[in-house]
Formats: structure tokens, C-alpha cells, sequence
């Protein structure tokens, strides 16, 4: 296998992405996606399965991403506070760079079929847990104040989906400037002292 | 006309509505809009213009209905804390309650054309500046402290499309409840006194 036959999945990947964001699931032909990696016919099936393999298949490099970046965000410190800062820092910087992951990870978790569908949302109630549970640490020491840490870990997770729409490269603000604030946002939503 | 007949443009954007949430703009066709209310073939012309027609109606529908229920909300004080909470209560009510605007009216802004599209994304940026100016309102009579009213803006109003994209009738808090916490959310993360 030379190394451009090798990058071809991650290539397919990245054009079913742009079409998925620009046109939706459901309008995307395979041969569209073909066409944008030139790849022509039924020579596409060679290296992926399906539209629905493709979609399967972004979702889940999705939560790969932003479980790893958690994880590397919160193994650092056991202090609630500064845990949780780490965790929203991870979650939004992912949500300023991967856009078009963000977008279409929301926007298409209808379009997938069983057993992704199940998985994928298995996978984000995990993730969602994981701010949860940092949200229960904090409330336990006596540093955080919510009436429900499940609606406290949705509006925090919701600011980065948020930043996802709106963010661009050349606006006012750089990325860590929105990552900081927006981690300042979290803590205050979670009432830290 | 009869009322059914005059009832027919509100049930076709029902319809219309139902089909962008279901399988998105880019794949809905009119005579599906038409299947779905009982109408056939060219005759659904005689009540709407175009699919385009269909989403602008969409559109423009869901700001009128933010931008009243935010006049009225901030109509009955001049406390920019008082401001503040009940206008985010009613943005955070409506998105509880029109999931499916939400949902659409956020992922087909980019299936509008122009005129609609920059006439629907002028009426989103005055409603944003109406957060905007009511959080400045409160910096400047020192009970909010924040590093920039506009994204701070930003970060309150995602909290309402995040709500719609989780909030069930059926959930372990009423709307009520989901919009008083947000509600605090809000003020905690402008850091309201």
C-alpha cells in the first residue's frame, strides 16, 4: 500500500465531513464525496464501507478527540475547581477548532442508524457523566453550589457547542482568550467560590 | 374562503417545519410538504411561492416570537438584574417550547438565500445586541463584571439553544424549573452580584 492509498480514508473522512456540513446527511451522495477526493465510481467502496460507515465513523472520531483531551485535561490536578477549568478549557478548545465536527456531530445524530445510533449517544452521556461528576466533586468540598448537577453539566457542556457556531479564526477574540473566558463562565455557572 | 382554506399557509409551515427537522432542508421537496398536508401537486402554489418561501416564513416567524416575548419581558423594570433574568427566562422558554425552530432555525440559517439570509442574520444580531446592551446596562451600574459584554452575550443565549436541544416534557424537571436554573446560570455568569 503506498502512503496515498493509506490516506485515503482519512481523506474520504474529512470530504464526507465538508459535505455533511455544507448540504446535510441526508442530501450526500457517495459519489459527491467520491468526487471530492477523486476518486471515481464504485472504486469508493474499496475503501469505505458506506455514507453511513462515513458518518459512524466521524462521530465516533469525535468523541475519541474530546475524551482523550479530557483526560489529559483533569489527570493533572485533583483540585475540584481547577479540575473542572481544565475539563470546560479542553471542551471548548475543541469546539473553536473542530467546527464543522461540531456542527455536524449535533446536527446528524438522527441521520445515524443502529448500532451507531446507540453507541454515539452512549458515548456522550459517558462524556457528559464525566462533567457531571466533576461538577458532584466540586458541590461535595463545599466549593460548588448547583440545584442539579445533570442541568449544571448540560449548560456547561452547551457553552462549547456554542463557541462552535460562532468562533472564527480572525475575530476579536483569539482562541485561549475564548477558552479562558468561557472556562470563567463555567466556574461561575457552577457557582465556585 | 373557508377557514380551512385560510388555515392552510400555517399548516404547510408546519408541515414545512416538521420535514427541515426530520431530514433537512437540502433534501425536503415540495411535493413531500405537500404530501403532508394533503395537498397534491401544483396546487400547493396557490398557498406558498417556494421552499426558500417556506424557510424565510420559518425564519422571520421565530424572531418575531423571541423578539416579543423579550419586549415583554423587560418592558415591567428597569433593574438590569430583574432585566436580565426575565429576558433570558423567555429566551430560554421559548427554545424549551420550539425545539423544532431552534433546531432548524439554527442548522438552515446557510440554506437561506439572499435577501432572507442577510435580512434573518441582521434580526439575530439586533437580538444578540439586545443581551448585549442589557448586560452592559448592569456592568455600567456595577452589579455584572465581565471581560466582554459581547461574548458574554453569546455564552447566555447558547444556553437557550442548548436547551432545545435536551429539554423533554417529560424530563426530570418542568420547564419551569429548567428556566429558573438557567435563569441563574445566566446571572452567575455575568458574575451578577
Amino acid at each position: 500500500m503506498t502512503s496515498t492509498a493509506s490516506a485515503r480514508p482519512a481523506a474520504i473522512r474529512r470530504a464526507a465531513l465538508e459535505l455533511f456540513m455544507r448540504q446535510g446527511y441526508p442530501a450526500t451522495t457517495m459519489s459527491e464525496i467520491g468526487a471530492l477526493v477523486g476518486i471515481r465510481g464504485p472504486s469508493l467502496y474499496k475503501h469505505v464501507a458506506s455514507k453511513q460507515e462515513l458518518l459512524a465513523e466521524i462521530m465516533d472520531g469525535i468523541m475519541d478527540a474530546l475524551q482523550d483531551a479530557h483526560q489529559r485535561a483533569v489527570s493533572g490536578t485533583a483540585d475540584p475547581t481547577e479540575r473542572l477549568r481544565r475539563a470546560v478549557e479542553a471542551h471548548v478548545r475543541y469546539h473553536a477548532r473542530h467546527r464543522a465536527e461540531a456542527f455536524v456531530g449535533n446536527r446528524e445524530i438522527r441521520s445515524l442508524t443502529e448500532p451507531h445510533r446507540s453507541a454515539v449517544l452512549a458515548r456522550r452521556a459517558e462524556y457528559e457523566q464525566r462533567f457531571r461528576a466533576l461538577i458532584a466533586d466540586g458541590v461535595a468540598a463545599g466549593v460548588f453550589r448547583v440545584t442539579s448537577t445533570r442541568v449544571a453539566s448540560y449548560a456547561v457542556l452547551d457553552l462549547g457547542m456554542g463557541v462552535a457556531t460562532w468562533f472564527r479564526d480572525d475575530g476579536e477574540f483569539s482562541e485561549n482568550e475564548i477558552v479562558w473566558q468561557y472556562a470563567d463562565f463555567a466556574l461561575r455557572l457552577v457557582g465556585a467560590e
